[in-house]
């Protein structure tokens, strides 16, 4: 048997999110339909991040074991001409024996889109938020800062699902927390070891608070310190959101480390079709650097 | 009666394309019944750029008269509660009386996007071509050259449509042809005085034979002194293709010149959602410039 990695991008609007759900047309659903008709076998994937229904991914990562003797690139072409129109394959590789898309994974990065500005846009509306009002980003940002580390986030916590071990503890560590603007664009990027559910979006939904004025820097520390659900803003809608990346440790990927540019990262976040092409987040990382190593130097 | 000016944007997947036909769901029919729900009169709107269907806009520029006194800023947000969600009204504003959407227009600006990779991208597939062999952009660049100025056009216009006037004759004059690649998207922008139908995918359907080796670059420059459509590439399709601005002459605009960064242009290219905000195109054109004198500069 040999083990895979794929690196999926896909536009979530018409699914009913990553998980196979009875009855519903999940990504997972549609990947191992592919797998099946490709491999003649019943295949089972793990995913990295268990995106919800709308959420949209550009470095969604998934693991397999098969005993298929085709090689990556056949395997690639043949599982792209299967899948329908609105999820693809952009990587299938051999990885060592153990690689989990999800267990192995060091961390997730997620990018959250809200349209700022006073007209909606046509061409955007199924890649980010509408909101309407000003946004104070100085003071997103610094309300942010209360986020960044290791916390409990039971105050940001979706309803919780019994289904999901880690969802035992609420404790996560977020590496980084980053806002910027780009026109009318403003981009929430999050990394973290790992998510709790909607965390990202209920995150967001504070922080437009914040910047609208609705709540003062001061409290985003507050409703943290809380682990209360109750006091965090709303949940903002899944459109915003896609999983742009997932790290991993650069032994975990083997040689597929090399044919993901950006090294241990899950994917080049610069190759991310809605992001500008700077290079920024990727020279944050150095190929041999754990997050902790790039970290400590900044 | 007053005149007024509107900037569209649209996402022409669900659009028959801009102009009113029989039983279609076209732009000009949603934005003329939003208007007389709001004016409560029977207005015909006339758009600067009759796109296809399947053909995006963030760019187009419509023209109107209308009794009614609502002030921009009110017309601009009613206009938007009762547009869909694929349509908005950028801007909204009085002009100079006789100013026209179409005859006043100096040059209009397209940008074709060509998504060339290796694996397709489910979050660009309804506003890319999916073009899966690799491409030579010098080719195309040199051979793009032989298209720029004022030629007849007889070869790359598509079937002739006898109620638009100005298709009696095919002489047009392109302003420029960029071609860049930002990733994995070509990005191919044409701006010309006007267009003949099916012009621009046309073309790009002619370059792509070349990018890909299947024309040699010479070849271009012979198909247009030919003056026969049977020459030319097939017609690429309209989904990679958008609208992105209008320009008139300052005069034409008249105090709305200032309300349209970019001025003399009909929308600042660099807020299109989808270019990325380098400015790049804006500077080329300062306000007072015609599209004449910035040429005879450079």
């Amino acid at each position: 048997m040999r083990s895979l990695l794929l690196v999926l991008e896909y536009d979530g609007t018409n699914f009913a999110g990553f998980q196979v759900q009875p009855g519903q047309r999940t990504v997972q659903r549609e990947v191992e339909s592919a797998l099946a008709r490709v491999t003649g076998d019943q295949i089972r994937i793990d995913g990295a991040g268990r995106t919800d229904a709308g959420v949209h991914a550009t470095g969604q990562v998934a693991s397999l074991t098969t005993g298929s003797r085709l090689d990556d690139e056949t395997l690639l072409r043949a599982l792209n001409a299967c899948l329908p129109s609105d999820v693809a394959v952009r990587l299938a590789r051999e990885v060592p024996e153990g690689f989990h898309a999800r267990y192995s994974a060091r961390s997730r990065v997620y990018l959250y889109r809200v349209w700022s500005a006073a007209v909606r846009s046509p061409l955007w509306r199924q890649y980010s938020h509408y909101w309407p009002r000003p946004l104070d980003l100085g003071a997103v940002e610094t309300a942010a800062e209360a986020l960044v580390g290791t916390h409990d986030f039971a105050s940001f916590a979706g309803s919780a699902d019994p289904s999901r071990a880690e969802a035992r503890t609420t404790v996560r560590t977020i590496i980084r927390l980053e806002c910027r603007r780009r026109g009318s664009l403003v981009e929430i990027e999050v990394e973290a070891n790992a998510f709790l559910p909607r965390m990202v979006r209920n995150i967001v939904g504070t922080l437009l608070l914040v910047g609208s004025g609705k709540l003062r820097v001061e409290q985003v520390g507050e409703i943290l310190e809380a682990k209360s659900r109750a006091l965090a803003g709303p949940t903002a809608p899944p459109d915003g959101l896609c999983l742009v990346g997932v790290r991993y440790p650069p032994a975990a990927l083997g040689e597929t480390r090399d044919a993901m540019p950006g090294g241990a990262l899950g994917w080049p976040l610069s190759y991310v079709p809605f992001v500008a092409p700077t290079g920024e987040i990727e020279s944050q990382w150095r190929q041999d650097e754990t997050p902790d190593d790039a970290r400590s130097k900044r």
